[in-house]
């Protein structure tokens, strides 16, 4: 089985404008985003058939290339985005190049191998439920979930219009920031002024005991730059993140539904079983399973609002584990993607933006620390991770 | 999309015994039958790398050589044997040669259809819910669905042991009767005694009405064969059959999941959507559904001896309609297996043999009168397709 970053056949490449403020940089573009001419193949056989041929670039992809950028080629992708942990069984598992034989986490695994690599200097992701967030951590990268519906996802294979989000990476924090004040269209401010730094004790409470341990650190350096000190808090009560991980998992996935329902209703498309799985799982899901997470969703964003609103930054661990071994039973798959999910709905169901920052290692693989901040705050925690 | 009978790749062929009852005629295998140093695929792509490979010829395979027959190739079958309509995602749909431009019928559609096209003179399928009796039907062939247990599944892929059976199909009785003394062991009767026919009208009654009009003359070549006239009768209680129906998938389906689990759970392979979706139907029934779904199955076998022990034959449509066109929506396609799962149960879930006949054309199309007699009664079934 291939372990490419990119899709397979030839390597789809562009030029950047003559000059800009990304000249000189090569991105990568998760085979998620259109690219005008070019079938989009979203990870999936059976997707490219089913849908028109891109008429223009995304958005995403047009701006990076007038600002500059050269595209390197298209990244594997989960299938159709609906994956954590970065395996394709139709295009390979892109290797992951700071842990070797480990899963690289997805969906937007080949954007983040590829950046690990060194094949390119940047990569856009999309993260729905965490597919850039935790590619980031398990790679080694620094990512972003930007703020929901902060940056247009116009030209992108959308999942669940209420949490998608386009995101990337990069390996150091000075290009991150050239490419994020591109992205956002917004400088990223040279300072940092002092901030509460919040600890989620119940998110942390949820890691691996060697994760815990090597994040740390990594809170105390954060922790210095903001300048005032360490606030442990909760996010949710005793036993709460359990009950946002189902719930968003229900609302996302009732929304993904609704998305690729038509699609598979006239192409009847080939899946891994764990995706169909999913998806069957979500089609069997009713209107008040749905409306009940949503009033879950409500008491999230308010707990958000709490928190940060007066300008405090959140910390929790991006992932509650480092890069899980290659080849692990599906079974053990789904309990690892179950816990990765409580850690990634706090942004999720929130929409507030969350970077993962790779200030750490444990058992000598790369695990991220996330910052939270409140909506609109994406300049500022890049910020922050260029001053670190 | 190919349309190919067989599998992909060179053609698999064998040479039979120099002499013996079926020397000079060729016949295919449903790749759910092994042959010695090959792989079996299994109409799965993440089969054969699962699986060892097969050591000796499956019995079926073995005992039409030793007969003389040759192997002509290994057919298309639905993935690993789930599916009614014939339709393959990965390997295409072979052609039904008797309705083009319609679907074949499954999980055997590749025999049915290199018999039909005359690639061959005889084709192994399985049966577990219809999957020799439906493309029968659908393709214009013989197909004997053995009674339960008759016949060994040694070397075949199983899917719901309670369930399985190995038939074959021919173009002309007499070909069929012929593969019928060697595959049953047992001479096939020169002479037919006379018995009731009995006409199952609730099973009528679920066909579609120019169906039931294209039986008619068949029922009465058959009921003066017979002599002794015909009796109408109906299988179940009003609305029974869709009882049965229902309580045979549930049956079937939760010992399919115990059969495929540990090869999903290792492997995660790659499905179409609808059969991944109802492989993870099956995984979320409980032990009470399945017992309840037992329970029906009593009723059914009951009604199987109290119907057929005085040695009756029982007339049913074997497909509701003709062959279904290409290219239906899933929910479509859900539908159409769903009925054609109405009249396949009374066999499936009491074990007795059925025989589909090619006697009778609706909308231009082929579609099957089956008969279907006590346990063990298997020769007299083809006896009667002979004598006919």
């Amino acid at each position: 089985m291939r372990d490419d970053a990119f899709i397979p056949g030839p390597r789809l490449t562009l030029p950047g404008a003559a000059d800009g403020p990304l000249a000189g940089l090569r991105f990568a573009a998760k085979d998620l985003f259109d690219i005008a001419g070019q079938p989009t193949g979203a990870g999936n056989p059976d997707w490219a058939a089913s849908h028109p041929l891109p008429q223009r670039h995304a958005w995403a992809v047009q701006t990076l290339l007038d600002a500059g950028a050269a595209l390197a080629g298209k990244t594997v992708t989960c299938e159709v985005s609906l994956g954590i942990l970065g395996f394709n069984q139709f295009h390979g598992t892109p290797r992951n190049p700071a842990a070797p034989g480990c899963l690289p986490g997805g969906s937007s695994s080949g954007s983040a191998s590829a950046v690990a690599a060194g094949e390119c200097d940047t990569a856009l992701g999309t993260d729905t439920g965490g597919s850039v967030r935790v590619p980031a951590s398990l790679c080694g990268l620094y990512g972003l979930r930007p703020t929901h519906g902060r940056i247009p996802v116009t030209g992108m294979v959308t999942q669940a219009p209420s949490f998608d989000t386009t995101g990337w990476f990069a390996r150091d924090a000075a290009t991150f920031a050239r490419v994020a004040a591109v992205m956002l269209g917004e400088p990223i401010p040279e300072t940092v002024p002092p901030a509460p730094l919040l600890l989620a004790t119940d998110a942390f409470a949820l890691a691996d005991e060697a994760v815990q341990q090597a994040l740390a650190p990594a809170v105390e350096r954060v922790a210095a730059l903001l300048g005032q000190g360490v606030e442990r808090i909760t996010l949710g009560e005793p036993g709460e993140l359990a009950v946002w991980g189902a719930q968003r998992n229900i609302v996302q996935r009732a929304e993904g539904w609704q998305t690729f329902r038509p699609w598979i209703d006239a192409a009847n498309p080939r899946f891994a079983f764990n995706v169909a799985r999913n998806l069957a799982f979500a089609a069997s899901l009713t209107e008040a399973q749905v409306a009940l997470a949503q009033s879950v969703r409500e008491r999230v964003r308010a707990r958000a609002r709490l928190l940060l609103e007066g300008g405090a930054m959140l910390a929790i661990p991006t992932t509650p584990f480092t890069a899980p071994p290659l080849g692990l039973p599906l079974a053990e798959i789904d309990r690892l993607a179950d816990r990765i999910g409580l850690l990634c709905s706090f942004a999720g169901l929130s929409g507030v933006p969350q970077i993962s920052l790779p200030l750490a290692m444990a058992e000598g693989k790369p695990v991220g620390l996330s910052l939270i901040a409140a909506p609109g705050q994406d300049a500022r925690l890049v910020a922050i991770a260029r001053a670190l």
